[in-house]
């Protein structure tokens, strides 16, 4: 039997939840356990129970749809976010999510029964954008995290994540967590350029880059624009572009494959005719080698240093968040391999610049991920945007490798 | 017949006033035509009243305190303002407004009328902080904007300036404008370290440098910043950290006096995880010499279209504020200069790096203005200070340059 997703349902879900949060220019900010995300939350709750799914809520507000399997054994879980960027796009995140839930609307449709339970599930908080760091309920599961470290992140205004999460009415309990589990799939957009350049609509992930973040402060003085002779200036402001450029040679100066980003930055007191005395912003690092990562990192250091002492200001750096680079599971990735083979798809393996949640899950269980050509390789804007088709495809190749993972039953009816 | 103002009673107005919108830290925030503002307003206007003054409020909120004189000729003004800038300090400012305030209370305590009026003047928002530019105020009696276009200014949240003067009380009459005017002195904190350096208490001003002041807006392509290689990045604020620093270059590649900053910066979309696709900022320009001005701004035009064209962003600078250099009147620094001598202090002429109302006041009356010593060459900061001495000195230049201007008439006691 030919067993395919509808790719129409699959792209028309997609649709319909990107407009919760939507922003004017076509993109969505759906920020962790905001009001908007409380509103997607219940749309994809509707979804699971119509497809017969039981729905649980974890103490994390991981929402867990479960499908019954034919033998006692821990789930597959098929699993994504559903949280945005501040004007992020229709697809990062959600599409594993909706795909999941695709997956079990055709083996619904279709009366198929898997050997091992399947489980969809929508993680809490992945982007890190209103609670940093990224990915803290996924990982609080695999022990990276203790329940007090993500209870208690605040957001800018001074709000907590559990008090937040109590608000929007998605704190459960303990004991709906979803593992232990036989094996994880995450099917995703790839939010970069490497599958447009080859031409070919799915990807096969080798695995995920380390990451590490830093948050620095620069501290001068703060003064009036005018009377403040140039050479007795000690401009944070200055200091820190000479780092944020610096910081750039650094990552372009080691391969194809580093990169570096300063993300964020404030200053006080942010105004026209003052000179500025106090700049932070962050700084992420990537690199699948744990040894580069380091010598960036160190390369990093000698440059605040030199820059501090050069220009008489204070320079802090706190590495708050560092995310080794992950391997996926061989057995997963060959399940993915053989969904893109029986598909009729070109093979590409590609590893991933960003974090996700299956960093977090490859602790725990076998692990792997599929990605979805980006156009253009954007993602985490307002333009990001994958073709219908090629959702289905990456649909498709879900479907396929969960029911190698899980097994089917004889046929039914 | 030996006359000086009271210091003690100077002092303890200027920290009585600091205690509205005081900041934590020791300095204030009094933005203007904010409550804060309001509330300063209303101490102020006691002040005047219970100084004997007729006070009268003109359709910009100036509010103007007036001393009759004994003949029908325009006032000798007085004058500053007594907004500030965000988490700025005690004297910028609200000294001259105060100062010119314990003159009349001076001269009531010893019963010396004057030939010609005084007028004691709180200018509106010569900051210029939450309504852009500085100096509207003055400046639109001078004919330097129109009424629409000072009404019309909007702050961050989209607040009109007239609504807001409405709201706090103080939108008056265009019948009360204090101008003409017979003379103009202004005393204000020095706001630099040349004084401190000198070893000199109260300077001289000869007149105010020429400022420029550009709203620079860079565009590249926001992104996801892991999977985009470094090489095909559109990154806004790695741009603008290379126009940062290219603006201080300039600056410093010129002489001693010319001064450059970037007080203000915002970036889009500003998170931890996401390559910037939008920073803007502001560039002030500051030189006596319009020539060296103009050549200031020619070398950053050829810098941001470099930058434009090495990283493929966009940039668009708008000048949309510069204020010509401008000596100050003679009679007027004269008139200081003796002043100075007769209270035995010694003489320091300097010009001002920074922008005041007197500049505009220049264009209609005769003007001047009088520094008093900051300590650590510091303002626009919490740490903003002057002794009570200088405070002092100054005030008595004040006093004594007024009654110079303003001619007294034979004792009546």
């Amino acid at each position: 039997m030919v067993v395919r997703i509808n790719g129409d349902r699959l792209n028309a879900s997609l649709q319909e939840l990107a407009g919760i949060g939507a922003t004017p220019a076509g993109g969505v900010t759906r920020l962790a356990v905001s009001d908007e995300d409380r509103e997607g939350r219940n749309q994809i709750r509707e979804w699971f129970e119509r497809a017969g799914l039981v729905v649980t809520i974890d103490d994390f507000g991981n929402m867990v749809g479960t499908r019954t399997g034919a033998v006692d054994l821990p789930p597959v879980i098929m699993a994504s976010h559903c949280d945005t960027v501040i004007r992020g796009g229709k697809f990062d995140g959600v599409l594993g999510v909706v795909g999941a839930l695709e997956v079990i609307r055709t083996l619904n449709d279709l009366g198929i029964a898997t050997e091992k339970p399947l489980a969809v599930v929508n993680w809490t908080n992945e982007e890190g954008v209103r609670f940093e760091p990224a990915m803290q309920c996924s990982g609080v599961l695999a022990g990276r995290f203790t329940k007090d470290e993500v209870y208690n992140r605040t957001d800018r205004n001074g709000l907590r994540f559990e008090d937040e999460l109590r608000r929007i009415g998605y704190l459960g309990d303990a004991a709906c967590r979803p593992l232990p589990a036989s094996g994880y799939l995450e099917l995703h957009i790839e939010q970069g350029p490497v599958l447009e350049a080859e031409g070919i609509p799915v990807g096969i992930v080798s695995g995920i880059v380390g990451i590490t973040w830093i948050d620095v402060t620069v501290t001068g003085q703060s003064d009036h624009a005018g009377p403040s002779p140039m050479h007795l200036r000690r401009d944070a402001l200055a200091a820190a572009a000479l780092i944020i450029a610096g910081v750039e040679r650094i990552a372009k100066g080691r391969d194809e494959i580093a990169v570096a980003t300063v993300g964020r930055l404030s200053l006080e007191p942010n105004i026209i005719n003052t000179i500025p005395g106090k700049v932070t912003f962050s700084v992420d690092f990537r690199h699948p080698d744990p040894a580069v990562l380091e010598d960036q990192v160190g390369l990093f250091q000698q440059l605040i240093d030199r820059i501090a002492a050069e220009r008489n200001v204070e320079i802090v750096a706190d590495r708050f968040w560092t995310s080794e680079p992950t391997p996926f599971d061989p057995t997963i990735v060959s399940a993915i391999s053989a969904a893109v083979d029986e598909l009729g798809l070109p093979q590409c393996s590609l590893w991933s610049g960003a974090g996700h949640d299956a960093k977090y899950l490859a602790d725990v269980c076998p692990s792997g991920m599929i990605f979805v050509r980006s156009q253009g390789g954007l993602s985490h804007c307002e333009a990001e945007s994958s073709t219908a088709e090629d959702i289905e495809a990456g649909g498709n190749v879900l479907l396929l490798a969960a029911l190698t993972l899980a097994g089917i039953v004889d046929k039914e009816t």
